[in-house]
């Protein structure tokens, strides 16, 4: 005797089914858009939310996974299409700002800062990314410097990010960090945006909830030089939970630095480890070691933000040439395991 | 027969001696408070627009010169006092926004930017106004990092600025340049100054505005990192002639400066010359050239600019030691004189 199939017990096991991004059974979505069966033979139509979405194969996946776990099902065909503007409307309203920030599950949010530029906050941002993914952690990296980003070179990366169900998508670097930047929105690298501040701060909390950041243990998030619209938006808007400050060994860099620590002591978000960069440079040719930027007021800076110095890094030409050819994610630098060691100390992940 | 002095005659000399620093006659802002003449004796009584008023020496001596030359005046003696603000406004009305800019006179005004942080705009600000100084010239410095400003660290200068008559003075460094920044303004060097962009930008417009400049040759503008609203606010509401571009080798740096070419561009402030910073570093051992930030990207910048190349700054330890201690203004290197040249052959003197 063979079993009977009905279409309401192929929806049922589709009711079972989430989308991986919006984790909502496809069946909310009204996703499943046809269910023929035939004996054994089960056909289904799918409706993707957006066009080219980079989770079509897990979701065909795993509605062949539900639907075989029928008993007597012999053979499953997936059909997919996607829903049109209005469809996906009515499904998951209007897209307003903000939207995607429902979705997204982001353990912890650190923010990368000095006050000064040019110190590195971005190389900084760069290795840890790319150290935390290497062991094995989720991580995103939002560029918050909407006017001089740099991440996006560092890594190599270009393009226009794809709209999602809600929100845009990030882009992915070689080794699986997300990262959003205002330059990958700009139809030139090296086209200005001229904008004043409150625009300013608009974009960073659009980069933040407009962004499908999707299940994230660590977002970094790059920031630029001073203590104005950046720094404050992204201090009051977003979750930032704590602060890794940035700072070179110069006096000058220190005394600024030492503004971003009081900024973020005034805005109550604790600074969790402070970065030395450019502490020095080894001469290849005599392997001494030049302090070329003066002698180091770094302890000033971290005894004024009450927290530890987790790394010094060197001036290293081949770093730099890696960090102009995008490959920062290849970069091995004995220094940068105690910047991670210092990192996750300070920042240890929540089960 | 001895000729005999009236009051009157006292009056008219007087009607010829101008404040120096708001180019009216004593007389026409009652600052003539008493004269008395007994035979050839007179007394002047003169009222300060404010107290402690710097040119007080300089108005003495032309009061004194004035009334000496008088035929029959055998001996002159002035009193000082000061207007009370209720005095000084009915003479120069309620202090209002901008209202030192009509007693100032800046030939030239121009512009230090990078886009970029930490690429040494402040040190080439700072090298270009001590050497116009040493060639003679009266040169100001305006700081318009509000929230980053290096300026008063390298010339070791702080202090609050006094009010004046109209506005408030700048201070003056050890060589005679006038800066004002807003570091002056803070009770400590390390307070952040945590405001958004409109905030900045009027705290720039009054640090053209309400500052006594007075005569200056070059007026020089150190921007902050960005093309937000600290340029923006500079290169719309401030006469600037013409922009220094400030970079560093790396391909990053330079991909970043030329989003402050294209903005200066797009706001028709023409790029007179650019400057590379931190070009290399000589092993003070091997006597080596050492490229630590990489080949040098400047050629792109300048192509993208339109502008010549007037110097390339090599990284010197010692030059950043005199920095920190704020000696800018004795740094002494070769390279310096080409960036004067070039910034005069760029900005030449008008008469």
């Amino acid at each position: 005797m063979t079993t009977v199939i009905t279409k309401k017990q192929v929806m049922e096991s589709l009711s079972h089914v989430n989308d991986p991004e919006l984790h909502r059974s496809l069946t909310d979505l009204k996703m499943v858009r046809e269910v023929k069966v035939q004996d054994g033979m089960v056909e289904v139509t799918i409706a993707l939310t957006v066009p080219n979405c980079p989770m079509k194969a897990k979701i065909e996946n795993d509605v062949r996974a539900a639907v075989r776990a029928l008993p007597g099902v012999s053979d499953v065909s997936i059909s997919m299409v996607s829903m049109t503007d209005e469809e996906r409307k009515v499904v998951l309203g209007e897209p307003k700002e903000g939207s995607a920030a429902p979705y997204n599950h982001v353990k912890h949010v650190v923010a990368v800062m000095s006050g000064k530029g040019g110190v590195g906050k971005s190389l900084v941002t760069g290795l840890l990314a790319s150290g935390l993914e290497r062991q094995g952690f989720q991580v995103g990296v939002l560029d918050a410097d909407i006017t001089g980003p740099s991440i996006p070179m560092l890594f190599g990366m270009s393009g226009m990010p794809e709209p999602g169900p809600v929100g845009i998508r990030p882009l992915e670097s070689d080794t699986g960090i997300k990262v959003m930047s205002m330059n990958f929105l700009l139809e030139r690298d090296d086209r200005a945006v001229i904008w004043r501040g409150p625009l300013i701060g608009r974009a960073i909390t659009q980069l933040w909830g407009d962004v499908m950041w999707g299940d994230l243990d660590y977002l970094l998030v790059d920031l630029p030089p001073g203590t104005s619209d950046a720094s404050l938006t992204t201090m009051q808007s977003l979750p930032v939970q704590g602060i890794i400050m940035v700072t070179t060994p110069q006096g000058l860099a220190s005394m600024i630095v030492r503004k971003a620590v009081n900024m973020a002591q005034a805005l109550k978000t604790p600074i969790v480890g402070v970065v030395e960069n450019m502490a020095y440079f080894t001469c290849p040719d005599t392997g001494k070691k030049h302090l070329i930027f003066g002698e180091s007021h770094t302890r000033e800076v971290a005894e004024a933000a009450g927290a530890p110095i987790i790394a010094r890094l060197p001036i290293n030409p081949e770093v730099a040439a890696l960090c102009d050819a995008g490959r920062i994610e290849i970069v091995q630098l004995p220094e940068v395991q105690s910047l991670l060691d210092g990192f996750l100390q300070a920042v240890p992940i929540s089960q």
